[in-house]
């Protein structure tokens, strides 16, 4: 979905503006009739049943902000796409969320969210961070990004923002789920880092662009961080810390749940101790412990030897804010990269129908390639092209990139 | 056995001189011939069987250093006593430990032995401990010390020495197991802090008076520490510190076993994590915690209100080595001290036999009475007062302290 709009499309992006994330009421409504037929009803007040019938009233207060097809297909244009169950790239795990999974999901970035979560792991804790969380976070989110796995959170500040850049100082992936829109510089002096996210990984979020965070739609948003995620890293938590909200979300819906322990005498690691002796979280204390709990028996664990929390090559703050994807920094960055091929690709290369077989065959391996060239090699419309770049973005064979889209590498 | 000296006691005595602790060929040889008669099977050199044969000449080797009954009973009169299974003063659970159970144990200290081990908790953990490690372990010893828990642990530096001294400080009572004779002042830097320990609480070996320390030692001895305790808590411990020998010991032991966690980056917490990961240890982070997991369910745990590592009255290393017992220092020790009555003796007062009833009238509230003055006043021989003496102790009933004995407070 970028540049055109189908009218499934469109309606799920309209029902991103009227109804906050997660009402159930709604997720029933638009799984029995269907995202379109729900926004005609709403619009034209048209339900059954009292409960029903309350909402809708609360959804029809937003109806005049909804933004025109013209408008959202503006956003696309402008790096903004919209995703939703049935795209390529949507994520499957989201369904475990049943009728609470998000209406559609907003993204800014080139990684392909849906090949991207399929390992990895969602690193959270306190906006407060000690000097030994934000440590902790960055090497291991370093390591585990290093060797393949996606780091998911929350872009805020303290753990969150020690994990992104872990990661990116890695030359790894990287994904935010936001709670405001994903052109929104929240915090403010995030905005570098998320404009790294966004050249190196992904933002997500279920809110329409330009909209500001509340403080009820952090915690909304922390389910679909577990959602998305194979398994959930506490690294610092306060005993009310928003993070165990997140890792409450984790355990209910059966992902893996770990913690990192510390000092009994720091407040910060009395939520992570309560994780491990009240909630059965797996104590771990270094990323290949990580790895090792999340990766199904037997799975190789990325290409390189084992390296505990502080051995990792190339972490940590020193990739900070402000630099974009593309080239890594350090060759330790660039051997952690070689680590990603271990991940093998999800679809078998003959297992691809015709066109998506006719659009990888006219992908750049270097380089990028808009859209629209790449249905003109392919001789196929552009509507098709996406759907197959679509498919190839979440099989492993193609990633987005600045220029467009190319050849995976391996 | 203070003052007299009866057969079995004696052969038990010169037992320990001519075998090393732990011996499983020796303890299978004294539960089924019983000790006198091993004892003068060594002399005699009569044995059958190859390996005990070999085993018979390593300890005819020091037949020629055993004490006569003479010098077993001066240590007697100076202040050390030598316990052995049948004599009410011995701990049954080191049955636990089969044939590797000691032979007998030489005790220098006030405190019974086998009442104080009832509810007790091994605090055990690095020599070189941080200062992290050292606090925790002071202030944990002093808040279970204050809820009527013995803490036990091996008198050593680090670890060991903050935990006897944070159980000193809240008026509490205190084991230390060594490797080398309980006269012995070994490491020198803590004779002060062992002399207050015999004052307040007892000190325990296997090795007779006078005995040195080896390397080998100390690992047989983590053994007893494991099998005396109700739990054993280890609080800082490195991957190779013989502290992780004493949790397998408990672990083998079925006793409970527990661990304080750390900051993921200090070595000296990585032995606590691998207890939590490997062995299944539990995570605690409080003195509160600790007497949960060891006290059977629905039991009292301690009369004072829960209160977590950080917040005890009284703890800690201003009460040093080299205040002898008596009287606590602060406030919140005696209100600590206050708190041991809430375990309640083992025996109801009915099921005293006549004799030991008769000792128990005899003894005074305050002071102290020497067991040849309780004699003349419950009109018994001094052998029977003995022996009454230890199953008052055992019972909960009465106490040894400087000057004899005397009620139990409760």
């Amino acid at each position: 979905m970028t540049g055109f709009l189908d009218a499934e499309s469109y309606a799920r992006a309209a029902l991103t503006y009227l109804a906050e994330p997660g009402d159930v009421r709604l997720g029933a409504l638009i799984r029995t009739r269907g995202a379109q037929q729900v926004l005609d009803a709403i619009k034209a007040g048209d339900v059954a049943g009292a409960a029903t019938q309350r909402a809708m009233q609360r959804w029809r207060v937003r109806l005049e902000g909804i933004p025109s097809a013209e408008e959202v297909a503006g956003f696309c244009r402008s790096g903004i796409r919209l995703i939703h169950p049935g795209d390529p790239e949507w994520p499957g795990q989201l369904a475990d969320l049943g009728d609470a999974q998000p209406y559609a999901l907003w993204l800014r970035g080139t990684a392909d969210l849906r090949f991207n979560c399929l390992c990895s792991v969602a690193i959270v804790g306190s906006r407060a961070a000690t000097a030994y969380g934000s440590y902790v976070a960055s090497e291991v989110a370093a390591s585990v990004a290093a060797r393949g796995w996606t780091v998911i959170s929350g872009g805020a500040y303290g753990v969150d923002a020690a994990a992104h850049r872990g990661a990116l100082g890695a030359d790894g992936v990287t994904v935010a789920v936001l709670a405001c829109g994903v052109d929104v510089p929240y915090p403010a002096g995030h905005k570098d880092l998320l404009d790294a996210i966004a050249a190196q990984g992904v933002i997500v979020s279920e809110w329409p662009p330009g909209w500001n965070a509340t403080r009820l739609r952090f915690l909304v948003r922390n389910r679909v961080i577990a959602a998305l995620a194979t398994g959930t890293l506490v690294v610092e938590a306060g005993q009310r810390s928003g993070a165990l909200n997140s890792a409450r979300h984790a355990r209910d819906l059966n992902r893996r749940l770990m913690a990192v322990p510390g000092p009994i005498t720091s407040d910060l690691s009395a939520g992570c101790h309560h994780i491990i002796r009240e909630w059965q979280g797996v104590l771990v204390t270094s990323a290949t412990e990580v790895i090792e709990y999340l990766s199904p028996l037997g799975a190789p664990q990325g290409a390189r030897e084992p390296a505990g929390a502080g051995e990792s090559a190339g972490a940590g703050e020193s990739a900070g804010a402000g630099e974009s994807g593309g080239a890594g920094e350090s060759g330790g960055a660039r051997e952690g990269r070689a680590g990603t091929g271990s991940r093998a690709a999800v679809l078998d290369r003959d297992e691809l129908d015709p066109e998506t077989a006719a659009v990888l065959d006219a992908l750049p391996a270097r380089g990028g390639m808009g859209p629209a060239r790449v249905a003109v090699r392919a001789g196929l419309d552009l509507r098709t092209v996406m759907r197959c770049l679509g498919v190839l973005a979440a099989g492993g064979f193609a990633e987005r990139c600045d220029a467009g889209w190319r050849l995976r590498r391996t």
